[in-house]
């Protein structure tokens, strides 16, 4: 039981948190770094990083089981619990390394505890110790919600908190809520064998616009049954969790449970640090530069619920660091073109802006199903849609769900951020032949349809050489 | 036996030569498209899209090899007959829509023969036919060059013209040439089970400079053995051909000749055309223009020998129809940036320009052989380079081999054709995990070294979250 004073107190060491500290450091501010554990960033312990190893897995299989299409003759059997050792295994190399940074901060940063405000620029922790901060950062990241109907269910649940401590995969499992986390690990599981069943209350599948989400929703029901817009109910059965929803029944092993991660919130006593608070009871952060209405408390990563990704909670930290160490001259900053990958196959991305009743773009469009190199590749199908405001002709937004959809997306998102137009996106240069090939004919449609003509040093002709 | 008069004569109907015809008839211009074949595209025939169907299928069995990596036992065998007959089933495909293309055309266009110039603006074909044109576009391509030590083993020797038209995968090759054919083509047959060595009297793989063509070096020599900086003699033996070098001995079924694709100039008697040539007796091209030197002739894709690549045929195609069209009024343009892919695995690319005694350039780097997102898919391994002006710290060029190169490649083109700097691209959105993260790593060391600072809205964490 200690009392300690500092410029900048960060409560939680997750990305957020951890980019924070540093920053607000290196501007010259006393620094405290609050956790109860330090065990690792959420994105490298149960996140990004264990997902992308399983689905590395799954795209393995799927390799195997599509040899045959291009004149291979191959088999393959699936060790689950050899693909989950290796899963746990590099996620503990992955989440060590951040925990080997803890010990490299200055030994008077990090003070174990579980933190709660007792006054404004005052926290106490469950250890007893007490804190006087000129500012807080709150970086205490979000959790898996269990929605009721599902609380009771003890090791039958799993959520990605506790899916990737399994020993062996299941026989069965099924998935509620269609988020990315849902679908990424919906189908990683369905390519490695397991029976998969995914349902969802509403029709969106990882927050895509109806068109492309359609699209992708077809692409997965090749592998797994979606049942959307249905309100399942489950009950406990001999061997598992039993679903059923109007005449529709199905047993599982597991039900994973993807039904959102709601900002942790609770035992902070938010409501004693003087911030002010929306209808809803929900902190009022500005995103420009991440502080709660008008007092030194600032909220970086997903626990504001701005924009739950970790290269973004990597810029909040950056910003809610540096705002806190020069409180009150406050800098704001307009945030990075926005940018969400779902890691299915084919992946799936939404960028910028997309159409709403706030705008008035105009889109173009390019089907995957037949598209050049995706067919070499036996991989063919998807969209993409490309978003231009109609009076400039300024592209502003993208979605899509098409093959090495990751590496478009940052195309979309970085060229959109250079502020570039239709005509001078459609005038890049794309090599032959690529996916990107597809992209242009999206960039085509788009400058149609804004009435944009071919450039005299350009062929129309669609793929080149035909 | 006619006599025809045009406004633009094309003489190929490839890439370059449909691209050409097309704009200028879209100019106004009365047109003759003229090739004996009307066969398709290099690119569609036996190239791009060949080799790319044989590469899939190298990927598919490489995938099987490598499924015990994630916990997957996994067991292939190539059937080559049926991979080597995909390959031509997509290819004719693929062909068979530019020959479509052909009939498509208006009737007076096409004219089927091989012509060469008889006087300025007078072409004659083995036809017997005549015409006589405003201006003549030249686009008739390239072909494998055969060296002399080669010429005379008839079918043990296989070209990319005709290596896609085995029956059957060989035992054994050996491949001549360390260009981009020649390692697309013995890594993919390597994947495939042929026992693959590859000679070179250079020391360049794929065009690369030393540095990342070395790291590509290496890895490619994981998969078959390479031979640089050696003069091969070559004999025919009872099964196949000989190769010998200072001590070293090896006998392959095949040998695959990729020395290089020069452009098909014999039989144009270009001598007659008007034109001037350089002391070596290469026609002289304007690369802004296409014209040759000052007469209305203008040369387009592979033949003129600026930029042989698919897409680039098609913009000269344009460019050189345009200004055919329009003799003579010539416009200029600048061209894109250069963007240059071999589909090695890694890929291979070269971007933009890289430094050379000519200019004054800041170098990034960054490894790829032990980068996260790569080592989760089990391909870790690579390096980017990235250049800047070091004046300016204007981005200006890449080089790179590395996993998904191709897309990387396309997004180093497209930031260096807009024109940023290492600064701004460094603080582009990269997502996590990706390979991206990677890239971002080369953008700080080059921030480094042009003593750029971190800013104030970024974390310098590395990778993010530690």
């Amino acid at each position: 039981m200690a009392h300690y004073d500092c410029d900048v107190a960060v409560i939680g060491a997750g990305t957020a948190g951890i980019s924070a500290e540093r920053k607000a450091r290196g501007e010259g501010a006393k620094t405290l770094l609050i956790d109860p554990y330090f065990n690792g960033t959420t994105c490298a312990t149960v996140g990004c990083m264990p997902s992308k190893l399983l689905i590395a897995a799954s795209d393995a299989m799927a390799a195997v089981r599509g040899a045959g299409a291009f004149g291979i003759k191959a088999e393959g059997k699936v060790d689950g619990p050899a693909v989950l050792e290796r899963v746990r295994r590099f996620r503990d190399e992955f989440a060590g390394g951040v925990r080997a940074s803890f010990d490299r901060l200055p030994e008077d940063v990090p003070l174990r505890g579980r933190a709660r405000f007792t006054a404004p620029g005052e926290l106490e922790t469950d250890q007893g110790d007490t804190v006087s901060a000129k500012a807080v950062v709150v970086a205490t990241g979000s959790a898996p919600a269990i929605p009721g109907p599902f609380k009771d269910f003890g090791d039958l649940i799993l959520t990605n908190e506790s899916i990737f401590e399994l020993k062996d995969l299941p026989d069965s499992m099924g998935v509620i809520g269609a988020g990315a986390i849902g679908v990424e690990l919906a189908q990683a599981m369905a390519r490695l064998g397991v029976r998969v069943e995914l349902y969802d209350m509403g029709h969106t599948i990882a927050g895509m616009p109806a068109e492309t989400g359609g699209v992708l929703r077809d692409l997965l029901a090749l592998e797994f049954n979606l049942h959307m817009g249905v309100t399942p109910e489950a009950e406990q059965v001999k061997k598992g969790v039993r679903i059923t929803y109007e005449g529709h029944e199905a047993e599982f092993e597991r039900l994973l449970i993807a039904a959102g991660r709601p900002p942790n919130l609770d035992g902070l006593d938010l409501e004693k640090s003087g911030m002010a608070f929306d209808e809803d009871g929900r902190p009022v952060v500005n995103p420009d530069c991440l502080q709660c209405t008008d007092v030194p408390v600032f909220m970086a990563g997903d626990v504001n619920g701005v924009r739950p990704l970790l290269h973004e909670a990597s810029d909040e930290g950056a910003i809610a660091g540096y705002n806190a160490a020069h409180f009150p001259d406050i800098r704001r900053t307009d945030r990075k073109t926005a940018l969400a990958i779902t890691f299915t196959r084919p992946s799936a991305a939404i960028v910028g802006i997309l159409p709403s009743n706030d705008n008035d773009l105009v889109t173009g469009r390019a089907d995957f199903s037949n598209q050049g190199r995706s067919r070499v590749e036996d991989r063919a199908g998807g969209m993409i849609r490309v978003h231009a405001d109609r009076k400039t002709g300024k592209l502003v937004g993208a979605d899509l769900c098409l093959p090495d959809g990751e590496h478009i997306a940052h195309q979309m998102a970085w060229i959109i951020g250079l502020g570039i137009d239709a005509g001078a996106a459609k005038d890049l240069p794309f090599y032959h032949p690529t996916i990107e090939e597809g992209v242009k004919s999206a960039f085509r449609d788009l400058c149609a349809a804004i009435e944009a003509g071919v450039h005299w040093t350009t062929d129309e002709g669609s793929p080149p050489g035909v």
